[in-house]
């Protein structure tokens, strides 16, 4: 798959039965747009970033959720940050940076309202599909929103080192909360605790039986956990559930563990109940409201260098499958992008 | 165990392990109060009937719950109802009906302000044990705070039969909700429908595996659970999370199936992520601000003729201890009360 210089894109060929493989996936080439026949009130945009993130597993599968499945045969669907070549539309022109739902194609046609334009000067081009983008939006609402993080509680994040976990710590760490979080092998935790400075970070690789990982949480957290942001869903949050304080809140963004056909069997469920929780699951695209306030804050502490994230980013389209099983895999460490 | 006249009672004689037996109960006499030695602020009340109630399975066992245990070879504890004996507190006199707190025993000295007096004339005295009290206010802040019902929405209550799914799919109907019951045998379906007006009700006895049970519940509600009263967990809990309607909310209000030890394995957990639903545990003892209306409200109903829930009644202290095994395992229909 080394495609020649033109228009390509990326299609779902299949729908994967368990886990991604390549073959679910196909390159082609599609003719190039031209700026010529662009209608009023449309763009040409050149991709140069694509952003990988874990919902794309579930809309891969024909089964019902809170989105419609990925169509066969069509662009495969996802955020793009890029630069507008030609418009029609009244707000951007030529050389502008914008964020937008391109998918998986080196360029294409779109409405100039289904645009964001971005500063990529103050803030790097790729930071607007991470930290001041959907994942980081999604880091805020559950902090300030639904868990309403306040100083001297615990909080627990899950798939700390990836897109969301890492906001979701640095905003609660500025909250005075105690941050801990679950990732997976010891360069993520280490990561975790050394460059975005959460108090702890446990390895659940380390632990073989939810017993062990339960015990290991337990020991970062003494005192039990208040508020607890999860991703990832199946054991991790089994032991995050034995582990809950009274009152405690959950803002359930996440079970990546499930997307792939698993069941997300839960033995501690009965902590919801004994433990008075309340839990919310959430998707960042329904509480649109919150996103200006939550992007403008979101660029500020960028700008002001703090807020970090670091970006795995692979190169060229062709790399977009395997860059998207890996993630799933837990190989990326913090934004998965790929740069067209 | 026929104990002769005089002050009974009955203590937790051991933890049960697993599954309660008779044995982890104790009769034993006691001396009997004497109204001269009343203290002032003191009444002395004779029980006429005790309330038993799901939460106190899990009370025996010494795990951390939202409870103290039950101590060890102390009175079981529990609600009441009876009559005032003597009374040196201002608001009380004797031949007053009261309800309280006084555990399973013929009488006891209690300070006044830790009775509720009742007026059994207008109401039966057993329905401030169910209908017009904890019970009832379970159901009625499940259905009123936390669901919210609305008309037009779909409520599934488990448990469907008992004191408190009794009262849930009442008060749902009143809010113009299709309400759907989940109960254990063809006679407690047949008295949710005909006598409490359910729209349907499922027998969980009919189904082996979550998939059957999940299909049978899934043809009485064909277009989804908007609204959830949890009171069982396990696997009944389970066939409805997989019944979710978006933005389903679900009062979670016991989990009887897990209080004998049992683990509540869900693997319809992911459900709670892509319906986006909320969920609240709760213990209705933590909002005692909301039962003067609630039991106002409840009181009106049931004088009205416009609540209705059927009482199974245990004769004599001894026949408590087997009552509340029997409880446990579904035997009863409504609520389950002792009369000494």
């Amino acid at each position: 798959m080394n495609p020649a210089k033109g228009n390509w894109r990326i299609v779902l060929a299949s729908r994967p039965k368990g886990k991604i493989v390549p073959d679910n996936f196909r390159l082609e080439s599609v003719a190039q747009p031209v700026a010529a026949q662009l209608q009023e009130g449309e763009v040409l945009v050149r991709n140069v970033y694509l952003s990988l993130d874990p919902y794309m597993r579930g809309r891969m599968s024909a089964a019902k959720s809170y989105a419609e499945p990925q169509a066969l045969d069509q662009t495969m669907v996802g955020e793009t940050a890029g630069v507008v070549l030609a418009s029609r539309f009244a707000g951007l022109e030529a050389g502008d940076h914008v964020v937008g739902r391109l998918g998986w194609a080196d360029m294409g046609v779109v409405a100039g309202n289904a645009l964001r334009r971005v500063d990529a000067e103050k803030i790097p081009l790729s930071a607007y599909l991470g930290m001041v983008g959907m994942p980081g939006v999604t880091a805020w609402y559950g902090v300030n929103t639904i868990l309403d993080a306040q100083p001297g509680q615990t909080l627990v994040v899950s798939a700390a080192a990836g897109a969301v976990g890492s906001v979701v710590g640095q905003l609660a760490k500025r909250k005075g909360c105690r941050v801990v979080g679950i990732a997976g092998g010891a360069q993520k935790c280490r990561y975790v605790i050394d460059a975005l400075g959460f108090d702890d970070c446990i390895d659940y690789r380390q632990s073989e039986t939810l017993a062990q990982l339960q015990a290991s949480l337990h020991a970062a957290v003494p005192d039990g956990i208040d508020l607890l942001f999860e991703n990832v869903g199946s054991q991790i949050f089994d032991a995050s559930l034995g582990c809950l304080n009274p009152h405690a809140k959950i803002a359930l963004c996440g079970m990546v563990a499930a997307y792939s056909g698993g069941a997300a069997a839960l033995v501690n469920a009965g902590k919801l109940l004994t433990m008075r929780a309340t839990l919310q699951g959430f998707i960042i695209t329904e509480h649109l409201s919150v996103w200006p306030q939550a992007l403008g804050e979101l660029a500020e502490l960028v700008e002001a260098g703090q807020l970090h994230c670091h970006e795995t980013i692979a190169h060229g389209l062709a790399a977009a499958p395997g860059a998207l099983i890996g993630m799933l895999q837990g190989q990326n460490l913090g934004k998965q992008l790929v740069r067209l």
